[in-house]
């Protein structure tokens, strides 16, 4: 829903076909508060998939894993280049069993595709001629981001990492489920899939693409090994990583900072602010990070924090930032009107 | 006011008169939805606040903690006991000029103050004389119990210790300032007072207190350094520590789930639960902290839960189990009719 | 569920059986924060309800419609008193099929319940003697309440009334679908059921058995038609019912605040405040319904304003109010210590 | 802040300037999530306002009544055109000290205002020349399109009017007093102003702009009376609106549906739904108005909803609007690309 919000104002990208089943005969403009073109688009069952691919240039699957795998082999056979914002594409296939719970049924395509963080992983200009993107999700956005100007800048470690994160409720999509009913969630707050997030193995490998010198032989962690745990806000949108990491001898919390406003220089999305400034209220609407850290010399501790929208940075607006690089635009392409609410 | 609700329906205690500037010359009654005879008594300002103590038993100091200090002396020498709620009597005195601000004026009376956490400190026998008790905060009280059920069953090293935390707004107290306003906060989330909060010293000393083994030689630290963040959650009650700590050698999940339970087994108000069940809906409303703990050997590390209503366990609940205990009362008198909201 | 929270604290009933397909097999304690005996009670499957009616003195009904209508029969028979908290008995069977879409199957069991609102209808001595009550419903009990006492004062005119009603997403009941996820809710507001609602024909029987005069020859409408509609906050507990009525000719605002002081004062439960004090906060947790009222002769209307906790007064808390005189106890024995949350 | 949202993405207007005591000396992308030039304009003090008027075309007050009467005279004198945001310019200069509380100090130029709703007022053809443009108010928008639908289609009599209406926290602006905290106001719910809100008469003042024809003889207001009352809603944005009328004889339930479909057939922001699909999320962030209505012949009332942003259409996007048709322009013009949330 945010991608089709996203791309019906998008100056290159025309939306002409969208395909679900819940909607399946009815136009977008009827169940999307959408203007324009876009609003006329009849939506189509999942069975008119595949000859929905004639005559597109790029198709985005906000499908389980396990459709996307199932979509993107025949998209990409009709000439169609696929963004994936599922989790089909982004591990190692030995990883799928533990983290996903399913053996990849296309190991070949999986090898193919190409997983882009663009503030992160350093593989951006891959994208020109890729078929098949993976979208990062939306907690190793947030993580990757605060942890990285630390990191990156030596200020920490790379052992020990710890990410507490903590998402509002449209991360789990629309479920309609007593665990995710208003009543049980309005007040409450908690930690959901402790140690066993699928999350977990994606951050690592992000830090492993953006070039951060890994720990070795740690058992099934390439790199450096990430401790993630997710908790579940009382709001819809919005997520926020507390990052810590052990500081390297002589760093400062001025360097901490420091590191971050390096960082955030040469890439436009990303915002540098106090770490009390890092709020959800900052970015929701938006496709911005706001970047923030600071150390404790005496605890031998620097911490990192991330604020992003879930349904933008973290989903539908990396999608279309990663499209519009796959298609030689700006990145920032139909993505810096969306300036959000006003706090 | 919480603690007007709980002393108004204590079989102890009888509620015989309220000090406070705000609400001057009004019974009870009219300002809080209390019954029975407490709902009777008339506020009397600051000014009056000595000769109110004329024939009380004890007195709660809810108040902030200059106020505190300069109200304990002339309380105790009208030989009235005080349980003071503030931050007053928590640290050492050499603790004050960096975490709260100020040089402590009472440095002879901070040395009389008995500060007791019924679960963590093993010092409760000292209430029963006790003049002045001095009660735990909020975030020190979930942070140790988050933490204890690890450190007490060697399941982590008491070194790199991480508290990484979430509170309701009503741990602010009633403010009326552009920060804490709804249009603020509804939505929002975002960490605060980042490594400067005043709460980190009091974790470091009640583990110190509960016969942690401390780590040497770290500046202005006595015993385990914990680093701690503080985060704003968009509802009003409720506290969630996410504790993090290395875990040892040859410990597993399983060790970590049952060193809680063992915890939680002699201490009426704990009870274990599944991480993801450790959730600000079980607690508020109660005296209760609900615990959970789970590691990971791959990643070395071992995470505690905590959940209490900061409100009840942290602040107003404890209070009334210290006075409990000062008095040779059972330590739930009064507190477990608090059932709480159900979920 | 907060039945339960009631009973298990109540000096005169014992919680010794509880039914739920749901929870079979396990005690109270572990479903919900109950202390002392009742937490040991185990459920039994809806299978053995009639079983488990032996020896008992009283059966609580939290059931929909039709299971209730069920149930009760056996119940009576033996020898149980029923205290019925659905809407199975409480209008006329001719109203049945348009407002509960059935044909209710048991006219003779329904002509023999006992409807009673104990500070609304005038009939709280037929609890004595009643096999089956028939307890009110949520919104009845705040609309009857907001419009009583500028109708029995003569404030208003019996005709033309309006109830615009707003209630927390908690009177929906513990349901799994989409319309009631937190991420639909949050944020949301909005009228539901308009002019179909079924609790519109029990306000207007309230009225009457309050002995309001009615009005003549409407179709389908004994008494003074009401118009009722109801709107979905994004909160969990509480309703609020805003009233309109005609104001009579020389009646005024004065007269409509004293209507609702001299109405509150015999009857316990119920608290007269300014009409912008009339708020979910002072109601949520208790059995007391706030009331206000104010009026513009210009315009020639009085409002009329009643807050109560929709799980409260407006259901369990009510039903053991009756339960109370049915056994001939103070109607506020078990319920006065509900003190509920500071605000 | 809205409203420079707004501009900052015109295609027409280009933001040159902002006056703001509390941001003086900083560049608005300081403050705001904006992109773009209006980043980079640096606000000046409210003494700087009179010489920020050279070579303006518009000024768009946002400010207190006091302030707005203050300074829309110089701003005139300078040739510059005016918007008014408040409530300065909105009722006849005999309704200030009644309802705004002061006497109005510039009656010659609040006859010179021209106050244009442009779906419900039939003068939008003045706003081409017009020096000095009054914007309605908030609840006057969602309560006039709640209730013309059915008033000038004659479903309803123009007498008895009731608006039962609910607005999120924004519309009381950024306040930091407690009654406005979020300790305050989570979970809450109460009505506000009651029978004494400034907007009461502007409401009556849009019905008669709409022609629709009066009750003669009621003391203090001109055409059709209207009792309106406001509630504040637990979230920040979004007014729903209720409005009930007494139903003309042999009017239906389906003659109220077809009366709004007509009239949001040519205003290109209003859109018609099901009573309970009229609700905040389909409107929040956006410049629509969602209407719906109902009736019931048995208790001959009808009843019209309006869903609006209290900050948008409500306010700044209407303001937008009246400045697109004061240059000649389309009135959707840097309108229609605010989508707003997905729901």
């Amino acid at each position: 829903m945010e991608l089709a919000r996203i791309l019906a104002r998008h100056p290159g990208f025309r939306l002409t076909a969208a395909i679900s089943d819940k909607w399946a005969g009815r136009v977008l403009g009827e169940v999307l508060p959408l203007s324009g073109p876009a609003a006329a688009v009849r939506c189509e069952g999942q069975a008119s998939a595949t000859s929905s691919f004639a005559g597109v240039d790029v198709v985005f699957l906000c499908t389980p894993p396990e459709v996307s795998i199932a979509l993107a082999a025949p998209a990409i056979a009709a000439g169609v280049r696929v963004v994936d914002l599922s989790g089909g594409f982004r591990l190692a296939a030995g990883a799928y069993p533990r983290w996903y719970g399913f053996t990849h049924p296309n190991p070949e395509l999986l090898a193919k595709a190409v997983y882009v963080m663009p503030e992160a992983t350093e593989n951006r200009s891959a994208l020109r001629t890729a078929a098949l993107v993976s979208n990062p999700g939306c907690y190793p956005t947030a993580s990757a981001l605060a942890l990285l100007p630390l990191l990156k800048a030596d200020i920490i470690e790379p052992a020990g990492l710890i990410v507490d994160a903590k998402s509002g409720t449209t991360g789990a999509g629309r479920k309609g489920t007593e665990d995710f009913s208003f009543s049980e969630l309005e007040g409450d707050f908690r930690a959901y899939r402790v140690l066993k997030h699928q999350h977990t193995p994606e951050i690592e490998r992000v830090l492993q693409m953006a070039g951060v010198a890994g720990v070795a032989g740690v058992a099934g962690v390439d790199g450096s090994p990430v401790t993630f745990t997710a908790h579940l806000l009382p709001t819809r949108r919005g997520i926020l990583a507390t990052a810590y990491g052990r500081l390297r001898p002589g760093r400062s919390a001025a360097d901490a900072a420091a590191a971050v406003r390096a960082f955030v220089e040469s890439r436009p999305f990303l915002r540098a602010a106090a770490p009390d400034a890092v709020r959800l209220q900052a970015v929701v609407g938006t496709n911005r990070a706001v970047l923030g850290a600071d150390a404790d010399p005496d605890r031998a501790v620097a911490i990192g924090f991330c604020a992003i929208d879930n349904l933008v940075k973290g989903a539908a607006g990396q999608a279309v930032q990663n499209a519009n690089l796959m298609f030689g635009w700006d990145e920032a392409s139909g993505l810096d009107g969306l300036s959000g609410h006003m706090p």
